[in-house]
């Protein structure tokens, strides 16, 4: 998916939200485990129920991975599913991959040959040679991680280097020299509220994958203030708020009502880029 | 398996080889495809030539993932198989991992539960939460990226605070209020050679898994010299020179003498440990 095609479902939708398919077999109603594939089954009713309100959807592969065999089938049968039904909705495998050039390029033939991913989470400790093997895809996209939801980004994504730049500016600068905003995003965690003003000065016209909204604690409101840029520019993640709203035999419609909610907030945000309205 | 377990396979086989199982399914040799499980029928071979000449596995699942399901099964297999087989041999899924918390739980108990890997690979980019939930598992082990083999690694790795500790050496550090070198190693690339000096003051004690010898260009001797420790320290992952030394039906002997080489190469370095002789 182009760029320009991201950004026309979200006018289209009125919505930038990114609904996070992180299914923990644990926490699914119980009565699904009727059904031959609880987590594909539990999968298709949330994807029916929020599919109108999001533009996006991200697969958590440790969710999946978890299961071993049966779980990378619940994983495959999903994407694909929502590739046949919703082939408008910008597919994220969630994987933080990210290893030398010939094992990043198995990497990226997992998730754009063997799979058919729109895009791939990719961590940037390992470098240029670790992410460039995933941008030789048209139209496939590199997200790289630069600043994280979790208290753990603090550990190292802070640090200041001798001239008062920290790990995650350097992340966003030097990874501008591998590739255009036509084909990478940036990971950053609601959770920074305010900084994304810092993070728009250097990356204006990119797409942000936002998580952290909802559980983990980060406001809406506030990221779409600092974040917002002309075409959107951002895509909020949510997951657990949306998908386990309700555990009752009843929890699709839980989660439609509460991606409709989201995408109802966004909608009003939206009003603010001009070229929205 | 134990540190002191380790340390006592690696005495008694005098080698602290770790065999890197990376299959590549375009590289095997075309007689095998005759069989069912082209990958595990390679694997089988390779670790039936190999395994009295090291002491530990090593699988890239990067190579497994490109595979889809069939891969995952082959991966799965022959895990299964080595911990069968060779019950003393330190079995690594080398996954690079790493994401927020509850995530990393889930990768947790994919390769500790689901699966009974001894150690998994870990990014520590995303810092404390996105490591510990791997801590969990009593005598499983972190090994977490420091300075890797390749060019990439000079992106970041080596940027300097403003104190001019590196990037590198505060996640040494850092890492160390998290757990002891009884639960943790560090990926340590052969290519940074001479650097295994500095990084001895940091981590005296822990084991470092090196890859990047052979095919990469890291010299054995060197890291050797550099990096043994009383306990030996090091375990030495060699992949590509090992598995593919020979691309005809022969390929699995070709594989028992170059480990052999090696393990042959390491048994004079370990004399320079006094409490090897």
């Amino acid at each position: 998916m182009t760029k320009h095609e991201l950004f026309n479902n979200i006018l289209r939708k009125q919505s930038f939200l990114c609904v996070g398919l992180d299914t923990d077999i644990q926490k699914i109603p119980s009565h699904l485990f009727r059904e031959e594939d609880p987590v594909f089954a539990f999968n298709q009713a949330i994807i029916g129920a929020t599919q109108a309100c999001c533009v996006a959807y991200k697969f958590n592969l440790a969710f999946y991975e978890s299961l071993g065999i049966k779980g990378q089938i619940a994983l495959e049968k999903t994407a694909a599913y929502i590739r046949r039904n919703y082939p408008d909705q910008f597919i994220i495998a969630d994987a933080k991959r990210g290893d030398i050039g010939n094992t990043s390029e198995m990497y990226a033939r997992a998730f754009f040959e063997s799979a058919d991913f729109d895009a791939v989470t990719v961590a940037p400790y390992m470098g240029e040679d670790s992410v460039k093997p995933f941008l030789l895809y048209p139209n496939k996209w590199v997200i790289l991680l630069a600043l994280t939801s979790n208290k753990g980004s603090l550990d190292f994504q802070l640090t200041e280097d001798a001239d008062g730049e920290r790990l995650f500016e350097k992340v966003l600068k030097k990874s501008q020299e591998w590739a255009t905003d036509e084909q990478m995003m940036y990971v950053v965690g609601a959770t920074h509220g305010k900084m994304f003003e810092d993070i728009r000065k250097i990356v204006p016209d990119h797409f942000l994958l936002v998580p952290g909204v909802g559980t983990q604690g980060g406001c809406l409101e506030e990221v779409a203030r600092y974040g917002l840029n002309s075409q959107c520019g951002l895509l909020i993640n949510s997951s657990r708020q949306i998908i386990y709203a309700d555990t009752t035999e009843r929890f699709a419609e839980a989660a439609g009502r509460e991606a409709r909610k989201l995408q109802e907030e966004m909608s009003k945000y939206l009003q603010w880029i001009p070229s929205a309205k």
